[in-house]
């Protein structure tokens, strides 16, 4: 599946299932250390954070695009097929200049964070950092969460050959967290093909659904008062809303209508006027016959 | 099942499942703070201290019944019922003296590793510390490991109402580790009376296993060569050698006879000469059909 799907080659040895990404950022800071200082996306998903600090690390926020053009930090927690919540595709350029970077010391890696990467809607592939990565500085995460169920609690890292031998001397002690009967269903999952047919069949319903929110969300009021932004971004969109109101008074406005969704200047760690307006539509948990009344909210919460 | 078997009485909110005891070990410190120093028993399972460090608390070891009989470290992590691998029980004045020590300061807690407790086979049963603790300074915590599969990955542990509130204040963004699937298969399991059919069935099954080995070591060579110690220690039993060879030399007779048995040497941090010549028996894993042939290899080993 990797191989075809994100064209990595990785031995069974160098690929470590855990419960949950969270487990996982955990091994990572007990394989690195924690008097590293792990660099996240600004803006990003802020439970990264949140799990990093608890082990003891130090975190910073980095606009990967702004003027601190090289981090400080030891470690690059990044999602350069599908940022979170832009969506934002990372450039070959931007790539190959992180590579070099982590590639300047022994101790820096980066940590490619590929969740949500099997929802593009559109577009060719986007190659994974790991496949590009020719010097061993790239630790690939991902999980089952989005594609099978969160309920499955299954996510696994592929670590580079040097933390691979690594994490083999120093934390092999560590029992796994994942119970062996859900490791052999799922690895029979893989095997069968049914993993691929299952991602296709979501694939196509979850467009489905996104494509009909849009519609009857564009059919209601018009391009003039939404605006959607990052269509391929996974399995939200962006939506940029026309109106006089704060980012506060739209998202109680949004909840009054029964709607529990997020500004996306709630994921900076700074303030970003440029950001205002624009909301995070999660739609993977909005069944079909729901579309028609969940847009006619969404427009009265943007006209009361 | 935890009220009538371990007279433990608590709110559903104050259990917290985890993949597995060291993934709870890990909570633990998170939620005390790595700054603490825990101490564990000698001898003990050395596991436990390298998890702790592993998170960056400071460990030491303690003879809880020797010399050093007030503790300086703030955490102790010790199995009052069934201490591994010596299978002591700790008396009730102990018990009450650790316990008062415990609530001499408001950062004291005591870990009550209730690993193995459900196969005691003789005696009556022995209480819980957190069942005696009257002041929420005792964590309990346990797993089902040994009472239902390893591969399971179900431990649990019992935060007493301080912690639990800090724990919801301060942790609850974390994710579950346990499938929900999982836990809904055990708790029907524990609803529907199984698991206690089950412990019945098991300890009668363990018993079984126990008294076969100890009675073909015994008629081998009778008692003037083996000498069984602590029978009721869960599910392993002390076995005392006569004999003149080292313990590494006897480690190895074992080991060429196919028999993977760890001295009680090996799980004290310091040279102790009275543990000499006393091995760890686990037989959980031993078919019944396999004891003769099983004794008499061990037997050959302590021979050659």
């Amino acid at each position: 599946h990797l191989k075809s799907f994100r064209g990595i080659e990785a031995a069974p040895e160098q690929i470590v299932v855990g419960a949950g990404s969270e487990y996982l950022y955990g091994l990572i800071v007990q394989l690195l250390g924690r008097d590293k200082t792990f660099a996240l996306e600004d803006p990003g998903y802020g439970k990264i954070a949140g799990i990093y600090r608890l082990h003891g690390a130090n975190c910073e926020f980095m606009d990967l695009y702004g003027t601190k053009q090289d981090p400080k930090a030891d470690i690059l927690h990044i999602s350069p097929s599908h940022h979170f919540p832009t969506g934002r595709i990372m450039p070959a350029s931007k790539r190959y200049e992180l590579l070099s970077w982590a590639q300047k010391k022994k101790s820096r890696f980066i940590i490619e964070d590929d969740y949500d990467a099997e929802f593009r809607f559109s577009g060719r592939p986007v190659p994974s950092l790991y496949g590009m990565d020719g010097g061993g500085h790239v630790i690939y995460l991902n999980t089952f969460t989005k594609t099978i169920s969160p309920t499955l609690r299954i996510s696994y890292m592929i670590l580079p050959p040097a933390l691979c031998k690594r994490f083999y001397e120093e934390l092999s002690f560590l029992s796994s967290t994942v119970p062996s009967l859900n490791q052999y269903i799922l690895a029979e999952f893989l095997r069968g093909g049914w993993f691929e047919k299952h991602l296709n069949r979501a694939r196509t319903y979850y467009r489905r659904i996104r494509d009909g929110l849009i519609k009857a969300l564009r059919s209601g009021f018009g391009a003039n008062v939404f605006d959607v932004l990052e269509e391929s971004s996974g399995l939200h969109f962006l939506l940029r809303i026309k109106t006089d109101k704060t980012d506060e008074e739209l998202q109680n406005s949004f909840l009054s209508q029964g709607i529990n969704i997020n500004p996306l200047s709630s994921y900076y760690s700074r303030p970003v006027p440029e950001t205002k307006h624009i909301f995070i539509v999660k739609y993977s948990g909005l069944p079909e016959e729901k579309i028609p009344e969940t847009a006619a909210r969404m427009l009265r919460a943007v006209s009361i």
